[in-house]
């Protein structure tokens, strides 16, 4: 049975899955879903994911919405302890960029992205300033760390990379923010590394 | 070295934490912090927190903030597999609802929360919806399981439990949703459950 992932190839949600398969060499069967069509909310979307949002993961019996969590199973099925340690500090902290990517993030370059590239209803003005914050906070922690977590490539930065390395598509920069771009560009320096439309 | 929270009483964050310790028997150093006299923007809080935010967990030399990350630290170092499992499936769905929290719930019921009884600025049509929204999906799960993971709780439990809890201080209630009411009252009847104020 193939790994199935049920993919918009805009989507960097669905990009990190294809970008962490792609590192670690996992082949991905790619189904393409129309999100315009709305196509995400009818059968058998909606019924694999009642959430009627991408990405979808489907790996025999198991079927997995949101993109952290895929990248979790991903991670720690074929992964071993190096992109997902399982040591109660280092799933934590990892977590903790998890978690980023699931709020902070989302709610600032992505959300800025979705208003200025996809027309989206979003308070930009909120937006704007939670993408200057959580970048500030990133570049702290990159100016003396090459990596989010641990002094390696972990889950944190497939997750915590793509809208971040989209900014430009929310109509903002990362000149500001140097140790930011630099790790962006270690990221896609990394062996297996593949890109997305924009980036 | 004991195991200290930086800790506010009435945050369901806080609580989440608070609540896990108690279901594990794990004992906590609680220290309050003053949130309203801005105790979490100076020293030693943004220090071990550079996000300014509550809970923040301290265990020696490990210091972790979110609480849906020091939910996964405790239950890793203290609950062995029965509150986090860490086979590849078992972990991406505990993860799943983790990202609910962290998300959905943050921004429904959570906001709500923060717009009724704490008068910050909220788009509270915005979060209304995102309540229904998140609780008709609950609803729709807990119809055909007594928990969100597996046939056991987990820290998904712990972390999505609180603010759904505190829905009425929202000014919302579960009265439309049966099986998330009788959840909640699961979770209230574990062995070594402790509440909070409002609950």
């Amino acid at each position: 049975m193939s790994l199935t992932l049920y993919d918009m190839d805009l989507s960097g949600n669905c990009y990190k899955v294809r970008l962490l398969s792609a590192l670690l060499g996992v082949p991905l069967t790619i189904v393409p879903v129309d999100l315009a069509a709305g196509d995400h909310l009818r059968p058998p979307i909606i019924d694999l994911n009642p959430f009627g949002e991408l990405p979808v993961l489907q790996d025999g019996d198991v079927v997995l919405r949101d993109s952290q969590a895929i990248l979790v199973y991903i991670a720690r099925k074929w992964g071993g302890e190096a992109w997902l340690p399982t040591d109660p500090a280092g799933l934590a902290h990892v977590c903790e960029w998890l978690m980023v990517a699931e709020n902070e993030i989302a709610r600032g370059p992505n959300d800025c992205r979705l208003y200025e590239k996809f027309g989206d209803a979003v308070d930009i003005d909120l937006a704007r300033a939670k993408t200057v914050r959580i970048l500030d906070l990133m570049e702290s922690r990159l100016r003396i760390s090459s990596w989010l977590v641990l002094e390696r490539p972990t889950v944190a930065d497939v997750a915590c990379m793509p809208y971040v390395a989209l900014i430009h598509e929310g109509g903002l920069t990362l000149r500001g923010h140097p140790s930011v771009a630099a790790w962006v560009d270690r990221v896609k320096a990394l062996p297996g590394f593949a890109g997305m439309p924009g980036l």
